[in-house]
This record gives structure tokens, sequence and C-alpha cells, in this order.
């Protein structure tokens, strides 16, 4: 199977990291925003959403959105469980992540982080790092209200698709002046989730503790 | 079954709709925003998410978010198909409307069919109308790509909940401003669901012309 991503996408890496933990073998096709490849005709061809990641499968089919792809890749596996009111959580989770928690965390890493231009105005920083705490302050809940043995976000004994996809923007909020010092239950899930077999860093290199100190990451292949 | 709605949320409209559509009675409760029925602490306690539309199930569950509902509600039918990749096509337009499709078009029938306040900025209404525009160029694509006799969203011959996830905020996207002229694969989609037995419109009573017209509809149940 072949990943369409990009070196800073966060929606991306939920699935290399899925397929690492599942051991799933992943080619990996990196794709330049400076450079235009998201807008190319070859591009749109194969995501007609126009964003990454895109899974081609083995048997060229092209799947779109990084909820959709984890559950592909979660089939035959606990990642998705077996019962009906887990799914039903799993899902709950899921759409909180797009609806909720990756956008304002998402745009305060592009800003702060990432430094992106142009320079948004000082409300919209402020609306989205109140956004951003509101679903983290959610997420906080929901994790101390799960003890073991169902300590993950679905209340489930195993974790799910919806602990991936609630990972890597959560993990980089601090790239975008969001200190996670307060959310203990929180810290303790990242711990848990970064001690999973096959665990891999949003670079295949060794994690680099530079960047959290908001260096800027050419966004090249 | 009970359902938590207030009058005008389309993602509660997905809910009832879907209901009607399956012949699940379901008990309204219906939350007034204005009212502050949303910020008190019963509320909070069987919404810790502190959105509409919550289901609760006779066994005492409470379900958040729409599209957790709507798979709920689809168990034992055609709506969540049986096929693995009809599946993950009806996620990817479930989590696309979550994402990219409902918030600009909220937003705009927010600010332009229900007045709200405050009234946005200028460069705030114009990226809701772009963004908006989009999504939906990007269902018209889909749409048009999708001959019978498999005319859904996720190219099946059954309808998904991914169509039932879409309907509402696009059959409101005119109160935003959206002309929907210029799109006649959603307009034939549109035509489509609302011939399906069971419809039902916003609202119980008969649909009101009015309410496109950018009348105020009063938020009390």
């Amino acid at each position: 199977m072949k990943l369409y991503d990009t070196q800073r996408s966060g929606n991306a890496w939920k699935v290399r990291l899925f397929a690492s933990l599942r051991g799933i073998p992943l080619e990996r096709a990196t794709l330049s925003i400076d450079r235009g490849d998201l807008r190319t005709a070859e591009f749109r061809a194969l995501a007609p959403m126009r964003h990454v990641p895109i899974l081609e499968t083995d048997d060229g089919r092209h799947v779109s959105e990084s909820m959709a792809i984890l559950y592909l890749l979660a089939q035959g596996s606990d990642w998705w469980p077996a019962e009906l009111h887990e799914q039903v959580r799993t899902l709950t989770w899921l759409s909180f992540e797009q609806d909720r928690h990756m956008k304002p965390l998402a745009k305060l890493r592009l800003h702060r982080g990432l430094r992106s231009h142009p320079t948004p105005a000082d409300d919209e920083v402020q609306r989205w790092t109140r956004e951003a705490t509101e679903a983290l302050d959610c997420m906080e809940s929901q994790l101390a209200a799960s003890p073991a043995p169902r300590p993950w976000i679905a209340q489930t004994a195993h974790p799910t698709i919806a602990d991936i996809a609630l990972y890597p923007y959560t993990r980089m909020a601090p790239m975008g002046g969001i200190d996670l010092e307060g959310y203990p239950a929180i810290g303790d899930w990242l711990v848990r989730i970064e001690a999973l077999p096959g665990y891999q860093w949003l670079f295949p290199a060794t994690p680099n503790s530079n960047y959290f100190s908001n260096e800027i990451v050419q966004d090249t292949p």
C-alpha cells in the first residue's frame, strides 16, 4: 500500500503511526504544498477532496480522509472494537476530533509553530485558543473518567482508532502555544500511546526535540 | 428512545430525519440555547461535549455526535452498508461533512439566515463562502460521477448515513446566501432524498417556505 502525505500533516501522521503499530508496510509518497504538488491534475485525479492523506490500496483504490483510512487499516483487529456501543463511542470521538479538536489545534500550530502567513487577527488566535482549550478540557474529563482496565478515550480495554486520531494534534498542541501541563490525564494517555510497540514519531528519524521549539521544518520530501 | 435537540440544529435534523425514514419512534426534548438550557448542570451531566443532538437509548446510554447516533440507528439496515469498501466510502463522506462541509454552511446560515450577533467581519464571510462553495463543488463532482444504479454520495445502490449527514446543511445552504442553481447533481440528489418514504422536514409541521426567506425562527420548544 502507498500513502500520499506531506511531511508536516498531522492527519497523515495518524495513518503512518497506525500502520506502524499494526505492522503494515506503507510505501510513502511525500508531497510538498510549497511546491504545489496538491494542485496538480495528477493529484486531483486520485484525490477529489484535494487533501492528504490518501491511501492507495494494492488493488488500486484511493481512500480519502484519515478516519476512513484508519477504519480500513483496523479491520480484523481490536482497534475497531467488536462491541456495538464501543464502536459508537469510537465514532463519537472520531467525529469530535474532526469537528472540534483538530482544527483549532492545527491552526494554532500553523500560526505559532510553523509561522504561516498571513498573520491571523488577534481575535482569531484568541478564538482558536479558546476552542482548543475546550476540546482538551473535554478529552481530559473523559480520560480522567476512564480508569484502567478501560483507560482509552472510548473507554475500551484496547486502544481504538479514536485514540490514534486524537494523538497527533494533541501531541503537537505545545507548538501552538497550548501548555499540556494542566492536563494530567492527557499526559498519562500520551505516555501510554508512546509506549505501544511500533510507536512512530512524526518523522521517521529519532524524535527531534527542536521540533517543539518552533523551528521551521522544510516542507519537502 | 429520546432525542435532546434544539429547534434549529441541522445536526439534530439529521437524526430526526433518519429516525423517521427508519420508522424509529423518538421522544423529543427540545432545548433552547437562548434560555441557556445547554449550559445547565443537568445537560452537562448527560452531554459532556455540551452539544446537541444527544440520543438517550432505552437502556439509559447517552450518545453524542450525530455521526455516532446515525451509525447506531442504522444497525441492521443497508444505511450502513455491509461491504467493506462501501463502509469506507461512507466514512469518507461522513468525515468530509464534519470537517469541511457543515461548518462554513452553518456559519453562513447563522449569519445571513438567522442574523446571529455579533456580525462577522467581511473577510470571514468571504472565507466561509469560499469554503462552502468548495465543499459543494466537491459533492457535485462526486454525485455527477455517481449515476444510477449507484446514485448516492458513497456510490452505493441504497442511500447511506453519509447522505443523511450531508442533507440538512446542503438543503439549508440558500439560507446562507449560497445559490444551489449551479449544482444540478446536488439538486437531483435533494429531490431523491425528499422522495424517500418517511422523509421529514426540519420542523414536524408542513415545510414552511418562509423559513428560507430568512425569517427569524423562535428558538423555543
